[in-house]
């Protein structure tokens, strides 16, 4: 008998994307614009960034005639968990959110994250809007709908995309932010260039140059936040749901430029020793290596990556590391995504060749290592 | 600053629905031609359905190369809540599956809602396959996409949307059902007809007339199934996500017939007196009489409904129930919804109609909820 096929009607959706200085005080009108019809808002956020921001942002909220609650988590990666995720999904039924109401996640990655789905579960799906609060968060988390949180057997294993209806970015938050962190976000902003988009490369090159006597503490212009926003938005755009099938140079999958190493140092050091983008820092000098090792990428565009992560800010050593058993991480990943793992390489800075890992021998990639990791910031 | 704004380009998907004796032991190659690159099958299931059909099942998968892992969940509502899905979802990543496998539910709604949300949520989604072995589960549950957990604030309160990638229904597995398991199915037809499709409910009716000497224990003909199939992806294929701002007779919403009383009736007896779909039974019987006092459906109509509600077989008694009790927990879903609770009536046989709550005063609902409910099977 001939299966019926039921065919779907695809949805069209859309992200605004805000830039301003003080925007993240003052949002009342803008989510009343965005949704006429919500009558609560429910805040995620953590005590610090709350501390910081919250008050003003739930007095902005409420003069717009929304019925606010917050909801504040622990700090930190390792909260990002199921049971973090039970409370705040039965704070959302206690607080009796509709499906017209909306989530707001005011803080970095991990609370975008985090926040991102239970909006994403919370009665099916409801309205979500991102205030993130660092520069990781502005350029690259809060932009493309990937939510998620850990569980025992890793980082990021259940989660869902779930686009958020807008995205505030107010660099005026970044003031405030442990110079560590902003290092992180401009390891990101390096890879954003790196990976996709020459002049966004040399823009953000030049930029960190321009402020290099404050290094790791620049906090970059509106304008080039917006550059970063954009290039983020026209990737993920075009491949919302990082298919699997794809391994062209705009796939989504790009933006995995550095983070097969920096993976495995995040978990050969129990996810202590670096902050996410700090990792990628020193990713993606590996990645360079490899690069260049196999031919791709001109030794000289190499050091200018390699520049470019330096004026980053300081990384946490990664060369008293045991280079097997960052190896042995790498292998295993490998083993977990079927024998397919792709490295994400360079052929020139601001275009990325998606390689299938067989085709990096273990010697090519020890010798990499090697080269790759002698930084100590 | 003008903000950006990001465009997602629409996904168009599908989802295929195979109706066919002996189809459940029977599905590996339907599968290989389905997901051509999948490597592992992850089948969830009870050990009741998949002590019935689950080895001939994953033998057949294993036939057509794929690797075959099943997860047996506890019978009962009461286990589809988070610490069973942190289970499942535990076992999906120790069997390593990755975005190209696939999960396979073999079960009725219960199991079906579980493994949908569990595939929604590993690795932010992979493909999900339905193997549904109870008559409502065959003609409403596995079809379009809901799938959710429940939490301790109330059922199926936490969810997603995901679609399955295929539903194959096999009536051979309902000779097996328990008599109040096709009962409650039944019920959930008689709704299907009742609320949108005037053949559907007369060719529902008709069957079950036919079959009237096995009150409760008839299988339906697999023509039948298949035009409850067609109905049911016919209203989500055109309302996905259920949008709250529709209110229209075509509306995914209508399908929720008999389920303003039903989930009252589930929540006052602390889901032990009811199986769903005998609640929806009763519900139907009451959402009618609401709409025969209203003047929307004639009383001729009603007692056509009542009388296919009869033939569905016994349901447990409703009639000793404290009204008051039933009517409080009505008002409070309708406090939860904001107010803006709507109830689903009839304007005939197949064509519903969604009407506000609050047109329907106190006391005709107490008049209405009397008359309906007073029916023991």
């Amino acid at each position: 008998m001939k299966p019926i096929v039921v065919r779907f009607k695809a949805r069209e959706h859309q992200c605004e994307i805000g830039v301003g200085a003080g925007l993240a005080q003052n949002l009342g009108h803008h989510i009343r614009r965005l949704l006429p019809s919500a009558q609560r808002i429910a805040i995620i956020s953590n005590d610090t960034v709350f501390g910081l921001f919250g008050e003003n942002l739930a007095d902005s909220l409420r003069k717009s005639r929304f019925t606010v609650r917050e909801w504040l988590m622990r700090e930190g990666e390792r909260h990002k968990n199921l049971r973090t995720l039970e409370q705040v999904l039965l704070f959302l039924s206690a607080f009796e959110l509709t499906r017209t109401d909306a989530v707001l996640s005011l803080g970095g990655g991990v609370v975008g994250d985090l926040a991102g789905l239970a909006a994403a579960l919370h009665l099916r799906g409801v309205a979500l809007l991102h205030v993130p609060t660092t520069l990781l968060a502005q350029i690259d988390a809060s932009i493309g709908g990937k939510t998620a949180v850990n569980t025992g057997a890793g980082k990021n294993l259940i989660g869902a995309f779930h686009q958020p209806a807008a995205v505030w970015i107010d660099p005026l938050t970044l003031k405030t932010l442990p110079p560590r962190e902003l290092t992180s976000g401009w390891c990101e902003a390096v890879k954003q260039g790196a990976a996709g988009n020459s002049q966004l490369f040399r823009d953000t090159y030049g930029f960190l140059r321009s402020r290099s006597h404050s290094t790791g503490r620049a906090i970059p212009s509106i304008l080039l936040l917006m550059s970063h926003c954009k290039f983020k938005a026209g990737i993920v755009s075009r491949d919302e749901r990082e298919e699997t099938s794809r391994s062209d140079h705009k796939s989504r999958r790009i933006l995995n430029f550095g983070h097969t190493t920096a993976h495995a140092l995040e978990t050969a050091t129990g996810y202590r020793r670096f902050r996410h983008g700090e990792a990628v820092g020193h990713g993606m000098v590996v990645a360079g290596e490899i690069s260049a090792r196999l031919g791709l990428l001109q030794r000289s565009e190499l050091e200018l990556l390699r520049d470019a992560v330096d004026l980053c800010g300081p990384l946490p050593r990664a060369d008293n590391l045991d280079a097997a058993a960052i190896i042995e991480v790498i292998a295993r990943d490998k083993k977990r995504a079927s024998g397919e793992m792709k490295w994400v390489l360079l052929e020139r800075l601001g275009r990325a060749r998606i390689v299938d890992g067989k085709e990096i021998s273990a010697s090519l990639l020890r010798a990499s290592l090697k080269a790759g990791l002698g930084r100590t910031g």
